[in-house]
Formats: structure tokens, sequence, C-alpha cells
């Protein structure tokens, strides 16, 4: 057979051990945090048909799904998640009997056919964990993902991060206040939403383009360009639009509960240049930020979405969740220099260096296994300086040395290898030096 | 938007979180001793280049690659991958510095394009957990693999499992015996390779189909029929043929150390009749059933692969690895009824009928939740009926229920909802009794 070049897919990476042991540690953190907070876990299939996923994310979203060489072109064509929520919503359609409020935590790779940009932490393959909860319109759910979103964030080592915080229903009264039809509010949303990385002109600019009234664009210039609006400036300017007032309440809602919590509120604040990308949000909506480097995206974002799951049933249930991106998370904590460099759970190496004392070894082997402590055994008989230099290569802290004069003694040399210091001991001093 | 059918992948499946729970709890028990083992994670994409995985595993298999609609017919078609131990070849020959021996251990999804057949635990998206070693041909690394299977399903519950191994090498040998060339040892492990499932009569009407000469048949038939073949009996009929031999001794040294290590041998076997579906097999391999549920598929299946990372780097590498099938063990111990009904990590719902005791209760959850017990708010005010209906259809144990008057005297009524117990208490004796 001719040799085959080793290659990895544009956009998608492996993982090796000094990363993994970083992103599992990230992963168990947030697990824990969500069971805390009363999520189940939900895992669904990473094919789904096609016209279950497309639709919801909006048309240029839709273009990103990766689709399979299956049923091309008939109602079975099948593709890769693009995210976790509409398959959440699938699940929740399909099961009409789980008891509500359902509150599920999801931790899953999802595909996108992006341009990568992997500086920013933008892969083709990438991973959500994502908590959502179904069938709650209560305020205290979107303030729970919040809290949930600090604690993770905090129980990482993370400082100076915030969560941004806006509704859909106050930029669906924006659009009516400066004269617009609702239907233009995707449009505009998607034009806001570059604030954080364009000055005002350039969104400006694209507003125009877009053909909005002069008188149109000074209004949302008021209400956007300087981002310094507070929730009860925007309550007396928009007390006539009933949907702005009832999103309004909703954060005043939020922020009440998060300040019951003692949740430190420089870690979240109202921001009415929010807008998230995706169509389908309906409600409060959040993202995460690092303001101090703005060149890493977003590590989080969410929001309420109560119109989807009728999009299968015909009937709506109010849903609101939110995702923890994983490789934002980790392409930030590797780029602030978070993690310690680590590459092996093994505590200690036994020596292999004469088939005469191998079964003596192989026992203590199983022995120290047995006893709950990682250890590794040279699998060659060898040289010490080779089986010294695998251990520190690996970071293994011990190496136990036992050669005939030990087996005769019953004993073991265990060498720590930062200290260089050599103690004999018997098995169970072994054990517990170890343990 | 008109109504879409949800629907799910045919092949695939939604894990809710009553099964989700015990596919976590069997992924951790399978973690905590590839850990104890020395081995550490690696997570490798899903989409692979389609030429990286084809030619690997036989003709058959390679027709159930799923492939994306991506650059179809170009070198840069991609595709998901079949398995793990295909995609660790490529980060091996990619990485050329990494420390040797190299033992990972990997818990992802794999995908097939086969037949779906949900009874035997057969599906088209299922998990694979591999652990491997890469770097060594020492026969305590294939033992090693054979302990941790064992390990990992006596810890799970299982009791009456047999781990066959059997050695590609001593078939190869058969071959010779027989009067074949080396060539069709592939085509008679395919016929041998079904007698687990069919009578020997079956597999001799393929070979005979096949046209083997009658002697050929005959002979194998001495060897295979009964399978009551012993290692030692095998060892002098095949003690002219070299490969053969030293296949027999990889055995001997294994069941050696299986020994040394007080591996129960109830639980392993040879078995000759052992043949592995795949092609890349060189070396000993081993699968595991159990004898007394034929009808549930191997739990487990593994062997060594020594040519394989030649094929990327030109330059062969010893390796061996197992995989432990998440998805026939969860199917096994579903049917044989060893997993307990549980559906949530919630152990106390705070109830909510109230807004005069919102904060107060609100006050309380977090508590709780940062004393790391597992808390729920019912999000709504409602009638208490109601929210008792919730917690016992999840499973919550306990509930809190404080009302005006509960907030005068600064206690919490604690109702364990199994036994129908009540009591007053602080919020510290809340903790204690919760914790």
């Amino acid at each position: 057979m001719s040799k085959i070049k080793p290659r990895l897919f544009k956009g998608a990476r492996d993982f090796l051990p000094e990363q993994m042991l970083h992103r599992e540690r990230i992963v168990d953190t947030m697990k824990k945090i969500f069971r805390k907070y009363g999520f189940a876990p939900l895992e669904t299939p990473a094919i789904e048909y096609l016209d279950v996923l497309s639709g919801k994310y909006g048309d240029e979203a839709d273009k990103l799904i990766y689709k399979l060489n299956y049923k091309t072109g008939t109602a079975d064509e099948a593709a890769l998640h693009y995210d976790l929520t509409v398959p959440l919503s699938r699940v929740v359609a399909m099961n009409a009997d789980l008891p509500l409020p359902f509150k599920r935590y999801q931790i899953q790779p999802v595909w996108r056919a992006d341009r990568p940009q992997p500086h920013q932490g933008r892969f083709r393959e990438f991973y959500q964990c994502d908590c959502d909860v179904i069938g709650s319109n209560s305020p205290i759910m979107d303030a729970e993902l919040v809290a949930i979103t600090c604690e993770v964030l905090q129980t990482l080592g993370f400082k100076d991060f915030l969560v941004k915080i806006n509704n859909r229903k106050i930029l669906n009264g924006i659009t009516q206040y400066v004269g617009l039809p609702s239907t233009d509010t995707q449009n505009i949303c998607r034009s806001i939403d570059k604030l954080d990385k364009v000055p005002w002109n350039e969104v400006e600019e694209e507003l125009q383009q877009n053909n909005y009234a002069a008188n149109t664009v000074k209004k949302l210039k008021e209400l956007f360009h300087d981002n310094i609006i507070s929730l009860p400036q925007l309550k007396s300017l928009l007390s006539e639009i009933p949907e702005a007032l009832e999103g309004i309440i909703e954060l005043e809602k939020i922020f009440e509960y998060l300040k019951i919590w003692g949740i430190d509120n420089s870690n979240y604040i109202f921001d009415i240049t929010l807008a998230r990308g995706l169509d389908y949000y309906t409600g409060p909506i959040f993202e995460t930020k690092l303001p101090k480097y703005p060149h890493i995206g977003s590590l989080t974002g969410g929001g309420r979405y109560n119109t989807m799951i009728g999009m299968f049933t015909g009937k709506d249930l109010p849903a609101v969740g939110t995702t923890l991106g994983l490789d934002r998370i980790f392409t930030a904590m590797q780029q602030l220099d978070m993690l310690e460099n680590v590459s092996t759970h093994t505590k200690v190496l036994v020596a292999n260096f004469s088939d005469s004392t191998m079964d003596y070894n192989l026992r203590l082997l199983s022995t120290l296994r047995s006893n709950n402590i990682a250890t590794e055994f040279y699998p060659e008989p060898s040289k010490l300086k080779k089986q010294f230099t695998y251990a520190e290569r690996k970071g293994i802290m011990y190496m136990i040395i036992a050669g005939d004069e030990e087996v005769v003694n019953n004993i073991y040399n265990l060498k720590n290898l930062s200290t260089g210091e050599q103690i004999l001991l018997s098995l169970e001093e072994v054990i517990i030096k170890l343990q």
C-alpha cells in the first residue's frame, strides 16, 4: 500500500493530553456547577435531518450547515448539527411527557462550515456546553443562566469578564420607536450587533446603504452611538411602547435576582448594543466578553427563544438557554497563561530493567493500582536513563526501582524525580507515601 | 413558517437524563480506571479527510464510512471517522516527538452507515471508549488492556463476562498449516469469525463456496469445529510454523501476566475461533462476550495493529488497543436490569408559592448551592400540589416550603418526599441535613 499523507481537516484540531487534561477539567467544573443548579444531562446525535436544522438560525447561518452525502436533495437529506439548541427543541417536541420545567445541560461538538480563525478561537468543529430551561417564562431562569455563567468563569479563574445583557423586546420596541415595521428588527440587529467590533460610523454607513431614512438613522445614533444609555433612561424614553416596557421590566427583575444572589455587579451589565446574531431569540439575551482582550471572541452567549419549539409542535413553549464555549474559554485560558503545564495523571513509574525482577515489579504494579495510585510500568527492560527520561518528559513525579537486592529484602527504592531524593521503603510505606 | 415534523435520524438516538445519568457514570468509571493504568486523554475531530480513513478496515467496512457533501471526488473529500484507531494512528504519524510509549484513552462517537439493530446495541452513531499503547511490542501492554477490560466490567457490576483471546499470528500460521498462501488469511478469518453466531457446517459451506479444497476444509474443521483446542495442544500441532509459535508464546506471556495480577481466570480464555472483522490486526486480538446472553453483541474488542502507523509514515511502529463499547455496555446493563431508576442529580426543590416569600427563598437557594447542595427553585409561584408532583416525577428527595410564618421565625420546613416526614429547621440545620 502506498503511503498516505497524514493531514488534519482544515479548521479542526487534535487535542493532545497536555490540552485534554485541561479541557476535561474545564468540562468537569461546568458539569458540577450545572448539576448544582438542578440541570440534568442530555445528548442528541450529531446527525440530524436537514429540514430539522434549517430555517431557525437565519439565512447566513443556514449556509454554514455541513451536509452529509446522504439522500441529497430528498426529504431525508442529513446534516451535522449547527448548535445544540435546535436539537433540544426537537427532543422537547418529540417527548410531550417531559416534566416541566425541563432543565438540561448538553456538552457536545457542533460543526460550522465557516472560515477558521484559530487565534480568535473560531473553528469548524468546536464544543458547545449548553444549559437550557424549557417550559418557564420566569426571569428567575434567565437570571440563573447569568449566575451559572459567572460561577463557571470565576471557578475557572477568570476575573475581568463581563456578561452583557439586553432584551430582543427592547430592540423590537426601538424599531417601532424609530418608525420602522417590526420586520426590520432582524436587519437592524445585524448592523447593531457589529458595534462591539466597529465604531458607530461604520454601522451608520451600513444602515444608510440599507436605505434607512436619515431621521431613522439619527434616532438610532442617539440610542446606540456611545453606548451609555441606562435602563431607567430607556424606560422613560420608551414608556409609550408596551413591548419595550415589558422587556425592560424583565431585565429589572433579572438584575434584582442577581443582586439577591450576591453576584458581583462588576461582572454583568445592561448593554443596549448587544443584539446576538441568530434569528431565534425572542426575549432577554446575554453574551460574555473579556473587555481587556477584545480580540478574544465571546466566551458565552444565549437568550430566550420562546417560539422555536412551536416551529415543530405548532404550540409555543417558553425556553431560555446559554452556551459556554469550551474552545473560546480554553483559547482564552491559554492566551492569558491560566493553564499549568501537565501532560499526565500518572503518579509513579515502576522501572523495568531485568527479567529476574519482573514478577516482583509486576505484583507491585497491580498492588499500587488497586490502592488507586495511577501507575505505569515501563514495558520493556531498558537502561534506567531511558526510563528516567520518559518519566521526566511526561512529568511523572516518582519512580520505583527494585532490583535483585530489593527483591531479596522485600523493599522498594522510591525516587522523587523533582528533588532527586531516594528512599528505601516497605510495600506499606510506598502505598502510604504515594496515596 | 410551516410546521416541521420533529424526527430523529434513523439509527441514531437521543439520550434523555434517565439514560445520560447512567452513561455519564459509566464513562466516569472508565476514565478513572484508564487513568489508574497510566493512560492520558486524547481527542480528534469527527471530520477527517476521506483518504486518511479508507484502505485500513477492509473493503466491506470502507463502504460504511459516512462521507460529507464536501469537495466530493477531490483529494480533500471529507468524512466522519469510522473508529478512533485510524485517527490515533494519524495523530502519532503527525507528532513524531510524542514520548513513547504513548498510552492514551479516547472517548468519542463514531459513525457507520450500517443497518441499525437496536436490540443488539448496533447503531449508526455510537460511542467508542478506546485505550491504546503506541510504541511498545511488550505483551505486558496487551495484558494491561485485558486487565482494564476486566476491571471496568467488574466495577460496573458485570459478573459472567468472558474476554476471548487469540492471535492473528496463530491464524496466519494455520493458513500455512492447511496449505494456503498467507494472502488467504483475511478470507479464512472472515468465515471463522462467524463461528460465535453460526454452527460449523454453515462456515464449512461458505468455505466450500469459496472453492477451498476438501482437504483444506477438513484440516480447518479439525482445528475449529468444536472449539476445544487448548494452547499447549496447538503449540505441539504448529511447532514447525515459526509465525504460529511466536503468536502462541505471546499469548502464554499474556496469560502469565494476567495470573500474576490476580485477574479472575473465569473471565478470560484462549479462543481459537476468535478472528475479529477488521483487516488491520497483526498480533493478539481480544473480544468480550456475555456467554449467557448471546444476542447481546461484543462489549469490547481490540488487538495489536503493528503496521497501521507505517501506512502514514512509511515506518512501522508497534501499537495495541481495545475499544469498550459504551452503547453495547449500556444496552446490556439495561437488558440485565443493572440500572437504577434515576433522572436527576437534584437533592432538594425549594417551593415557590407567594411573591411575599420570594426573596427569602431565593436567598436560601443560593446559600444551599454555595454549600454544594444540588438545588432547584420552582420558577413560578404555583399550587404546592403541582410542585410536589414535579419533584416526585423527577425523583427529587426533599422539598423546602417556607411561607410567611417561616419567614417571620427565620426557619424552613423540610419535607422528605419518600417518607412524608416534615421538620422545621434553622438554615444551619437544613445545610447539615442535606449535605
